[in-house]
């Protein structure tokens, strides 16, 4: 046996696949975001405008964000120093809790190091606290569930995406008494649509389900308060368990739960993810709190934030780029090619300073390549005057599919 | 079906077992630790002293850490914005990583969001990556090692907890060129002995294994430089895969591997706990860098360290406590009963402010309940005489055995 051999060949394959992934080596520069510092590999450091930052409001940027986690750095210092039961529970963390809680309208909220481990751990101890379980998952799920749904050891059904027909197919078919987990997304992130929340919640109902809703990428920036598609539909009651992220809207990491104490005591109890790590530092704690807060009442950045999006959907789509379809903030350019997808992103960055990360397998399937931009609040027109010219530029020089228009 | 009861009784076997975890509500207090202040369930706050933190050397409460934290949300603010591949690499990361490569003496490092994830998600990311692997895993492995060996969806053998003759006969059982990896840590956490680290390598050449060895305990702490007890024992390019944490003796948080470049380029396209994941904020990855650079050449702290715990444990003996007998930092007390484990440090935090946290199962196994004890160089006599006189009148008090002497 060679390992070094097969390590090789493991990373040729992703090359062969034209699917290396390149990490562009940044510095944001705090008050003039989305510009940003973008170093080449001769060190040199060329200024840049950032496209695809999931920092969707640009709330990581936020001096009431930074000022408390500044704060909270002098009061009690870095890390948290062992897991949420030994030493690593600060208050911080229970302030948190207690406001992602309310945001959702739930009993309890739960901290996790990430959201790929909220999803991971929480669906995974399902499985392991309710006996003869099964899972429906739709077919788009985030890898992080699809990790979870895999490791709760239980029946799971992988429902096709959105299809809320196959669904009732699926759960029709299983005793009525059977425990059951219906897991989807609010919005999917690489396609910009929404699942079906409510019909999906009738099915529940109906066939005795419970509901697990991943709104990672719709906190913050959905609701009039920001808890996401559940609260703009009414249907935050409805969802048993909503699965969040502190990383994105809320501009600085981890991830978590809300749901009834009853289920987050349970899940804190039993899940070797929770339990066995150290806990989120006391100045990320604080500051997700401060940015939560913050967006409980700031309907107007959420709005800022559509317009943006909407209006760069309608000037790229005037000027004839192939659009994903989306009903939300994302705003994907189809490719449907790896090795494209690169040389346009490549030149959009190293010609334009435009920086767009090319959107390959596994993120999404193969033959379903994209740029996904994602205009923030403080993306402007010149900026967007910017993008269009950039785009166009590349496209002309490499792209086989010509821009109609 | 009636979920409410299902997650109702798994709370209430743990209570059952008396082993229903109640997380301390802390503020540590930056300048003064291991003084903190604990807040009581009617909102009070007391002064305890910290005695389970494994912040083991106070790097979180060290102003370059805290300092260089405060400089980076300067910069750049607070979140990354994105998964490493879209937009979430900052400068910060790539320096963080290179300080950590050269620390173990490798070509490359690659983070994580957490030690847990790095476990999990490097094992079980071996698995795809060599096919036909057999992965033999040390008994008392970490949890997030055993989630990583289960989801690697290969053949794998537990040897007995540090039994190296056990390993070779496991070992011998397998074709020689079968690939194989050995996997196991160098401080276990609970009980403070250390793996067979020089035997295992022997071992693995002989019988052509990967080693894999986790010094989660050990960075910061042991070695001239801080790599851990492999560095100690000059054993650092006999382990292929070295994997650590930043939220212990450095104080923020975090995880990662050390291993060859083309190792880490396999892991870092393959793993879904690496690809699918919010990075780092740049503020932990500014500090944790700090802290790697500083305890390179602070050796006068980890010395200070092990004279520490020396000193407590030669205290303790002399006292007559039950200690489980530990070759290194830690310093475990046996109590072997989650009841009396939970009231004997229930009073030394009410009656003596003492925080010491119970340790039971799922952290140790049943029967071996125990408090572990963790002095930093910050530790002084004066908090060892404050420990023994609690620890004698709660004993006096609770303890059904009594204390020799």
């Amino acid at each position: 046996m060679n390992y070094n051999e097969a390590f090789k060949t493991a990373v040729a394959r992703v090359r062969a696949e034209g699917r290396y992934r390149v990490f562009a080596d940044l510095l944001r520069t705090r008050g003039s975001f989305p510009r940003a510092r973008y170093r080449v590999s001769t060190g040199e450091m060329r200024d840049v405008t950032v496209w695809c930052s999931n920092d969707y409001l640009a709330m990581g940027q936020s001096p009431c964000v930074v000022g408390a986690m500044k704060q909270a750095l002098d009061d009690v210092g870095a890390g948290a120093g062992g897991t949420r039961n030994i030493s690593g529970t600060t208050h911080y963390h229970v302030e948190l809790e207690r406001s992602l809680a309310e945001l959702h309208e739930k009993e309890s909220a739960l901290l996790f190091t990430s959201g790929y481990i909220a999803n991971q751990a929480t669906l995974a101890t399902l499985g392991k606290i309710l006996p003869g379980l099964i899972i429906y998952s739709d077919a788009l799920n985030h890898a992080s569930m699809i990790e979870g749904v895999r490791q709760a050891n239980c029946e799971k059904h992988v429902w096709r995406h959105n299809d809320v027909e196959h669904l009732e197919e699926l759960l029709k078919a299983a005793p009525l008494d059977a425990p059951k987990v219906i897991a989807l997304e609010s919005v999917y992130s690489m396609d910009g649509d929404i699942g079906p929340l409510r019909e999906v919640c009738d099915l529940a109902d109906k066939y005795n389900a419970m509901t697990y809703l991943d709104e990672v990428h719709a906190v913050g920036l959905y609701g009039l308060r920001g808890a996401g598609v559940a609260e703009r539909e009414g249907l935050l009651d409805r969802f048993d368990i909503i699965e969040g992220t502190l990383g994105k809207a809320f501009g600085v990491m981890g991830g978590y739960i809300a749901a009834d104490a009853v289920i987050c005591d349970a899940i804190r109890s039993w899940a070797p993810g929770f339990i066995f790590t150290t806990s989120l530092a006391p100045a990320i704690a604080a500051g997700a709190r401060a940015s939560v807060e913050f967006l409980k009442s700031a309907n107007h950045l959420r709005e800022a934030h559509q317009e943006r999006a909407a209006a760069l959907k309608a000037r790229l789509t005037a000027e004839g780029f192939p659009l994903i379809e989306s009903v939300t903030h994302i705003v994907p350019i189809h490719v449907g090619d790896p090795v494209l997808c690169k040389r346009l992103t490549d030149a959009l960055l190293d010609e334009h300073g435009i920086y767009v990360q090319p959107i390959n397998y596994p993120t999404v399937p193969k033959g379903t390549e994209r740029m996904r931009l994602t205009p923030t609040p403080l993306h402007t027109d010149e900026m967007f005057d910017e993008l269009v010219s950039a785009l166009k530029a590349v496209y002309a020089k490499h792209a086989r599919i010509r821009v109609a228009g």
